[in-house]
Formats: C-alpha cells, structure tokens, sequence
C-alpha cells in the first residue's frame, strides 16, 4: 500500500487584492519566498500580525497568491491565545465564522469573518486519488506511525484536482498530538 | 461498552518543596485553588512563569502537592514557542530532559532537567481496569468522536492504582487535535 505525505501548515494568512493594499501599500505584489508542495502556492516575505480580542499573533506567513477574499488559517491553540474562536473549515469556507483584525506596515484591515482552523485534508490528483482508491469529497482516516503518539486521523476529507499535488495537510496541533518530526507519511484508510 | 472520561491537562509545572521556598519564599505552602479528578492532586493560587532561550509562558499553574524533583508540563507548540525540547513521557520520568528557568515572586530556579510533553494516559483505578480489560503499563489505543476531529489516539499507556480515578489525560495540542469541547469520553480499544 503506497503512502501519502504529511505536511504540517503553520499558522498563515491568504489576502485579497485590496487587503494587500491596504497592509503593504497600492499596487504591492506579494514576493515569492518559497514555492509550496501545491503547484502554484507560495509562501511570502510578506508578514503581517493577526490581532483578536485578548492578544495577537506576530509575524504570521501570507501565502500567495492573492485571492479573492482573506483567510486566517490558526490552530486552535492559536485561537484560544489570542481570544478567537476558530470554526474547523474546508479553505474557502468562510461564511459564518468570526473575524479579526489584520496588521501590515502600511495599515490594517478589520476583517469581518476570515478566521479559521483548517479541516484536515488530502490533496491528490485524479490519477493519486485512483490510486489510493477515494473519491473527490471522500471523508477518509489516515494513520500516521510515530515514535511516541502514533495515531489515526478521522475526518479527512480527499479533495481531488489536476491542480494538486498529492499531500496531507495537518495543522500544528494535529501534527504536535502526532508528534510529528521530520518527513512522515501516513496510510489511507478509506 | 463503557468508555472513558477524557480530560485536557493545560501546561503546568510541579515543584519541589526546595524549589518551592525559592520561587515564593521560605516556608511557603501551596494554596488549593481547586481539587482536581485524580485525588489529592490539586492546582494552586501560585503561578510563575517558564522561561526558555526563546521566550516565556507566563502565569502557569502549579499543581500540588509538592513532588521529589520539580517537572515542567507543556504542550509540544509550547515548547516550540520558548525554543525548548519536549520529550514526550510519563510524569516523573525526566532523566536526560532539557532544562527550563522558573520565575517566582521571590525568586527564579534554573532546573537543568524537568520539561515533558506528558504521553497520552489513562489512570484507572483496579477494579475500573477490570472492567475495561486493560492492565498496568498496557499500551492501548482510545477513540475519540466529535463533530469535526474524530481521531484514535495510539499509543496510550494505562495506569492502575488505588489512589487514581478513572480518566484519560491528553494535552491541550492532542485536545485540539480532536477538537474537544464540553465533556468528552473515549473508547479504549484494547
């Protein structure tokens, strides 16, 4: 049975066009730091600090590139520190849950609804998702042998696309309850 | 099949009585904020602060009573944060443990070994252990099922005593990892 990578996402902040501008400034284009595991997706020099009622998160990733409404993507333990409830959401998925506010060089933004704790997701290719045998939407488990918290993962949903690259992705606290170090991969359970 | 109370432990530190004259004064006693589910453990007023080479947390719990040898608790995004290694193990097992400084009113104490990640547990008392079918040091795996996070903790040891009550302890990452809320219960899967 072939395995399926695991990648751990820190804390990070996806803007829009016009929130950029308002964090770094009229016509400010993202810059490239680090190209990501997703074909097209990349982190970026750009840093902003992510504010909620009780605290605040400095220095937090901007992923690029733009998109059409900003995201706040936290862990939950991120979310308790600064005061915020996160709702566990696919990416995109913004609709009813709380805001915050974000701060850049150039100004800050009063989001309305953007935060949330990413639901834990496979990304695949339709060849990939052949493979392992599930379907775009399936909601699988994944089990991921560690040294000391090996454990199972339920609720995953597959999300299946030419544009992926196959991944897991998992947020800090996921990857810290599965003591996750180095390179890991995971098996499917369908 | 009956299951098992699962609760969140937040970062916490036991201290020595040695420790303890240094950080709050000689001849200081702990004062019981309140009585916690394992009998005779209690959390205290006194709160001090974990210094590591990154950072602090500040205003964390002392647990009472007093221990033989002081012990630091925190979550693996917590020791992340302060820039100190976590070894996921037992209470009590801290031989080749990094160190932290701990910061009183009255004084600090740097502690050379004493920061753990706790492993996921389940203090049961003989006859609870009985009835789940599971003995002393058993490792077994426990299902947790919430809305969002469902997950199989691995890699869980159980401990049988007179002087426990029956729960499964889990940090506030592991907590977050199945998205707890309220009051949750586990099914040990022997």
């Amino acid at each position: 049975m072939s395995k399926i990578l695991v990648e751990t996402s820190a804390r990070h902040v996806h803007v829009s066009k016009e929130d950029l501008a308002v964090l770094f400034g009229a016509d400010h284009e993202l810059t490239v730091k680090k190209m990501l595991s997703q074909p097209g997706q990349f982190a970026c020099e750009e840093r902003v600090t992510i504010k909620g009622v009780k605290g605040e998160l400095k220095n937090v990733s901007i992923l690029g590139p733009v998109r059409p409404a900003s995201q706040v993507e936290i862990s939950l333990t991120d979310a308790r520190s600064i005061g915020v409830t996160a709702l566990v959401r696919e990416s995109g998925d913004i609709e009813g849950t709380e805001g915050c506010t974000l701060v850049g060089p150039c100004g800050e933004v009063v989001l309305e609804k953007c935060v949330i704790a990413a639901k834990r997701h496979i990304h695949l290719t339709p060849e990939s998702a052949a493979e392992f045998g599930v379907a775009d939407k399936q909601i699988v488990s994944v089990k991921v042998e560690t040294e000391d918290r090996s454990l199972v993962f339920g609720d995953v949903v597959c999300r299946v696309s030419e544009k992926f690259a196959p991944a897991m992705h998992i947020d800090t606290d996921e990857s810290n309850a599965a003591a996750c170090k180095g390179v890991v991969y995971g098996e499917i359970i369908a």
